[in-house]
This record gives C-alpha cells, structure tokens and sequence, in this order.
C-alpha cells in the first residue's frame, strides 16, 4: 500500500533526512555549494525574470497595489544582490563546530559545549523575491536544512527558486534535500506545516504581525515572535535638540516600512520646546504627520500646519509602518521608563540623552532586544550590528534576541570526553 | 468596583512587578538576600518540620507509597541540605550583566550583548521538599521573580517555605514580591498558571513525564522540555570490557531513578561476549534485570538465571526509572546511531570505545544534549558539568540544552551606545 502524504510532510520529511547529513558537512563542502547556488542565479537570471513575469502579470490582473507589485519585480539589480547576499554569507565564519566553556573537570573528564545545527528550519515568508535565497543559505551555511513557503503572488518565482537551489545542490556534495520549497499555494500547507513538530525544529514566520500572531499562536514547534516592532526615543532633559533631530529623521524615514522604523517620540518637559522644534523641521519636510499629545500640540500646532495632529488614544502603541510619528511630552525618566515598558513591544528602544545616570539607567531598566543611547533605532539589523546577515529580528526572550544570524541558527551540545570516568 | 483574582493571577502580577525591581538588584543585595535565607532555614527548622509532619501524616493517612513518603520527609539531614545548597548558590558568579560579543562599529557606536534576566519563571514541581529552596534560589541569583506551585502532598511543606523566603526577603533590601508560593491545591492553579505568558516568560515543570507532556502540550509561554530521558551507551567493537563493565553499572546503578539514568546498551557484536560478561557480572549482584534482543539473550541467557529477560519491542525506547536495562547485539556504529536516532530522547548518550575514528563520529552525529565518550550517562548534571546547581535539565534545542544552570536561566539585549549615529 503506497502512503499519500501532503506535498507539506513530504517536503519536511525529506528536510529531516537531509539534516542528518548537512549536519556534519564541512564549511567547505558548505561554501563551495553557496557559491554554486550564487553562480547559478547569475547564469539562469532570464528562466528567473520570465517566471517572475508570470507572477507580476498575474499580480497586475488581479490588481495588487502598485507598492506589492514593485516589490515582488526581480530585476536584474535583485538577482545580483540576491547573488551577492548568498556569497557574503559563504564567506562568514562557520558557528557550527565552534567549542565554548571547555574546561578539565577534577576528575579528568575534557567538557565543553561545541555549536551545532539546529535541524530543520520553517520559514514562511510574503512576496519578496530574495527572501528564499537569503533564508536558504543562512540555514545551509549553518548545517540546517530548510522548508520554504512563500506567498502565493510569488509562486512561479518562488518554485523557480526552489527548483534552481535543489538542482545547483545535487552538483554539490550535499544532500540536494536540504532546501525544500513548497510549491502549492493551498492554504492548508501553511496550516500543516506549522504542525510538523516532528520534522521541524523551529519556525521563522517572516511577514506582517497577522503571520506572526497566526505561527506564535498555532505553531507546536518552538517559533521566532518578532517583527512588530513598536519602536520609541526618549528625547530627555538633556538631548541635544539638533542632534534629535537627525536620529528621529533616520529613525522614522530611512525605511519607514521595517519593523526597526520609529514609532513613537517622547520628549521630556524641560526640552520640549526645542527638540519638538528641530524635529518639526526635520520631520514635516519629509511628510511625516506628527499625532501628538495635548502638550505637544500646544507646542507645535501653532505652526505646524495640517501635518501636525491631535493623537487619539491609539496612537501610542501603534506600529505605523508609514510616515507618521506619535508624540508625547513627559515630566521625567520614569515616566518614559513606564510609558516604554507599557506600550513598547520589545524590539527597539532609544534614549537621546547627555546625562551619563540617564542614560544608564535606560540601558538598564528598558527590556527590549536592542537598548541604543544617542543613536536610531535602526540599528536593529543583523549587518548592521556585525552578524553579517540576519534571517529574522527576534523579540522573544529565549534563545535569540534582536537579529539572527548564523549563530543564533544553530543548538550547541555539551561533549564529555572520558577514560572510564564513572560519577561518585 | 473591585475585581477579583485568582490566587495564581494574582501571583503572577505581583511576581511580574517585583521582576522589574529585582533586575536591576546588585550582586552583593541578591546574595545577601540569599544568605537571609538559608539562615532562616536553619532558624525555622522546627517550624518547617512541623508543617511538614502535618503532609506526612496526610500522606500515611491517603497511603501514600514509602518510597514517595521518603522523599516526602524533611529531616534534619534534608533541611541542612537545603541551606548548603542556597548558600552555594550565592556564591557563583552573578550572570547578569555579562558583557559578550563587545565590539565598536566602524561608525564609531559601541555594541555589545548584555546579560540580562528573563524576568518571571514558572516552576511546577512535585513533591520533593528541597526544590522550592533550589529553585528560588537560582531565580533570584539571575535576576529572575519566580511563581512556584508544587504538588499537594506537601502543600503544608510548601505554604510554610513560600512563606519563610517572603517573610526573609521583606527584612532585605529585594522586593518580598520575587518569590511566589501558590498554596490552594486545586488543580484549576496549574490549568491557569500555563496560559498566563502576560506574566510569566518561560516555564520550568520539574517532574515526571505526565507533567512534561501537559506543560508542552498546554503552555503559552515558552517551556523547558526535558527529565525524560531515553539514555543509551554504545560499547563499539574496541571497547575494554571491564572499562564498559564499570560504566554502565554506574549508569545504571548510581541513581536509576533519574533522568540520566541508563536505558539501553548496545553492543558491537565483535565485542559482545567479553563486554556482556563484564556486564552482567556488575549488574547482576545489584538487581538489575536485563531485557535482551535475541542475541543477546544467546549470549547472557545460558548462565544469567531469571534476571535475564527476553526483550519486548517496547522495551527500546523507554525510560525505565529503574533497575531494568535494555540491551540489543548491532553489527556496526551506523546500527548502532540509527538505533540511538530512533529511540534516544536527545538526552544523554554514551560511546565506549578505544577507537578515535568511532569516537568522533558519534560525538559529530548523535544528536542530543549531552554526548559522552568512555563516561557514564550521569554526568548531564548541572554540578558535575560545572555550572554550580540546575533548575531542569533541557532536552530543548532552543535556547538552552543539558543542565540549566544560572547563565542559561537569563536572556541578553544589545546595548548600542552613540553618540548620534544614523543609518546611511
């Protein structure tokens, strides 16, 4: 009797047998098959562009909005940064294999703790085209294989991806099963696939925060939480307003759809008047709307214009994603401490501060995955911290916070080298 | 209106607000705070032993078994014990705070990863007397408030420890809220303490496999999976039979109720007479009973007398908690980790061997917690490792896998200092 099983277990299953393998490859077997899977995206960038016209064309029929379709474009600009992105992580140091706290025991036994793949990674991703191969060879690079599923406005792209990784890896000498790509665009799959706990050892949702509610609630196999990010700047009593000014204008503008992008802006009483000022002319410049408490309405709305809003109970606490900015005037640290620790959603906070105790203590006190001092919040990324690349930004508390790079793709084990060492 | 709370909502609030108070406690009030405490668990010992002769006494009453009774009992010995092991705990090495991975990027910002606590744990045990003391400690230690909720047969036990550690902390300068005891035995505690991720960031069940299974299944915040533990050891072709002999009775024997207790041998079959003999020669005397695969019962069976058992299927692939070990004849070391792949629980697992080539591929592909050579299984333990004392040991991948000691009972963030940088 032959077993029908879904394209979703299938697909997890092969993932599995193939970690078995990956786990042990060496970085060189790992690099050489990154920089074959680099080759090949530059070789088949036309079979790529022709199915990813399918996917536009399809796109444009069914009338996805303009910003969704420039998105999904595979242009040849794309592909080459989608090529050069997987060879700069061929060219990380590999974490797996690296050794920590090793130590002699009393008794002669040589311990340590030695870094090792995970096993299986899910991700389900929306419809940027560099994100399977960026993913793909995050995992690759650290002895993981991987189970791909993308949005259904990308399917021919996507499959040609798959399809492409797979082949390029069966020239190689890993085990071609170690991407998979899951092709159908039935919404069951996605529904499967969160539950294969049992070929899947962790699940990367990369998408909006309906995707990442969906994993963090259905998922049986642990998942990153993360990309929302509610992100503030506490602007204190001793902010240099010109400087405030440009961090909050990078902070909100630089790229106002990613989940490091400004949120909300606190200023403290005593420096309202001029950091509101030099953010005003920063900000409304650049189209930014400005949803402000009652205090800071009183400064700015005078002169603010129709850019410069009373904000609603919602604002604060909201993820804009967009050019819009909600402001709040506070009397102290503390009440920005309590304000971040109510609102924020641990992903990104600042403090603009030329008090050395202020700025202490907002270090201390703010739980969130990256605490900056003087600086935009949008350094919350993977390259930009020194991991070289990230495959997601984590809120979570356990195992990885902010970006994930290789290392924090990977488990470690305790290996205990012994002559007949027996416990007392 | 006044609205009313459960015992363990309650508890979790109040644990979640001292949380934010005991992360920024330093070192020197953590320990002292500590030291209170074992002081007051030497002064209050008759008060203690009292409140837990009223659980003995319940315990005979409802015919509770000796053995659990036994475990039950807070003696002297236990209470003395108890203390040692709190002071202990005050003198490690305070994780938090560490700084790892400090670097200053070429723009001039300084970032590095920063212990921090994970801020509440959720401790469900069962009925031994001395983990409430072991846990809290380790809790406070890493900057962590902790939610306790033990079994009933030692709620009396329970409710006077919960109140001692409350009652030390308010004398010193940590919030009293850091250690929550919930007292109602009413099993409704635990259904709801689960799904409270509002307040708690990561569960600890310390108990048997029913409980792993219940917290795994129904918990809403991340949980440490682990004390099950299907542990085997693999004696390759070159193993010294008295080498093997002595291992695997300490495996076995030491401690065969816990989880890194030994479950199943196999055995090369080019070594399987001279390791079997030195084997069965051990083990034997101290009562263990040996389920053998047909090859091996050929071998033990002749001279083994009724200790010597034909195996059932079942019989690979359990935790016995107990004096019964599985033994299986193989014909290779890939027999021997496709056996381990299958059955083991990514626990504990032992190579014997004097074969570099045999040793380090098991190390490099057997997939678990804690991968030994020529060592017995009991080493996955959080003192003999070195970290000093464990919460739980994790069979997890994430996070933290092998004993959790007070480093794996934290989280990190980046701290970023500027001094206005902004993303170009």
């Amino acid at each position: 009797m032959r077993v029908v099983r879904s394209e979703a277990r299938e697909k997890a299953m092969a993932a599995k047998a193939a970690s078995r393998e990956l786990r042990r490859a060496s970085t060189q077997a790992k690099n050489d098959a990154l920089l074959a899977i680099a080759d090949a995206l530059g070789r088949s960038a036309r079979a790529l562009m022709e199915a990813n016209a399918l996917d536009l064309e399809a796109g444009r029929a069914a009338g996805l909005e303009h910003s969704l379709l420039a998105r999904l474009e595979l242009t040849p600009e794309t592909l080459a940064a989608m090529a050069d992105g997987v060879r700069g992580v061929a060219a990380l140091p590999d974490p797996v294999g690296e050794s920590f706290d090793a130590r002699t025991l009393p008794n002669g036994l040589r311990v340590e703790r030695r870094r090792a793949p995970l096993g299986v990674i899910g991700a389900i991703f929306e419809a940027r085209p560099e994100v399977p191969t960026d993913i793909a060879s995050l995992c690759v690079k650290s002895g993981n294989a991987v189970v791909l599923r993308g949005g259904k406005e990308a399917v021919n792209t996507n499959r040609a991806l798959g399809r492409l990784m797979q082949e390029t890896l069966a020239d190689t000498s890993l085990p071609p099963g170690a991407v998979q790509m899951i092709e159908t665009t039935d919404r069951s799959a996605v529904n499967e696939l969160v539950k294969l706990d049992e070929y899947i050892d962790l699940l990367i949702p990369r998408g909006g925060a309906g995707l990442v509610r969906f994993v963090a609630a259905e998922a049986s196999m642990p998942a990153i939480t993360g990309g929302v990010g509610v992100c503030h700047a506490y602007a204190d009593a001793s902010a240099l307003p010109h400087m405030a000014g440009e961090v909050v204008f990078n902070a909100k503008t630089q790229a106002p759809a990613k989940c490091n992008a400004l949120d909300t802006l606190l200023v403290h009483a005593a420096a309202a008047p001029a950091v509101l000022g030099a953010v005003a002319e920063r900000l409304l410049p650049a189209g930014v709307e400005l949803r402000c408490d009652q205090r800071a309405l009183a400064l700015l709305g005078p002169s603010g214009g129709e850019q410069v809003k009373a904000a609603s109970g919602e604002d604060f606490g909201m993820e804009f994603l967009d050019l819009v900015l909600a402001v709040r005037v506070v009397d102290s640290l503390d009440e920005a401490l309590e304000h971040v620790a109510r609102y924020g959603s641990g992903h990104s906070e600042a403090i603009l501060t030329e008090d050395y105790g202020a700025a202490m203590r907002f270090v201390d006190e703010v739980d969130a995955a990256v605490v900056l001092v003087n600086a935009s919040t949008r350094f919350n990324d993977g390259g930009q911290l020194g991991l070289g690349a990230e495959a997601a930004i984590s809120t979570n508390k356990l195992h990885a916070r902010g970006p994930m790079g290789l290392r924090e793709l990977t488990s470690y084990k305790w290996v205990a080298l012994g002559s007949g060492q027996v416990r007392a």
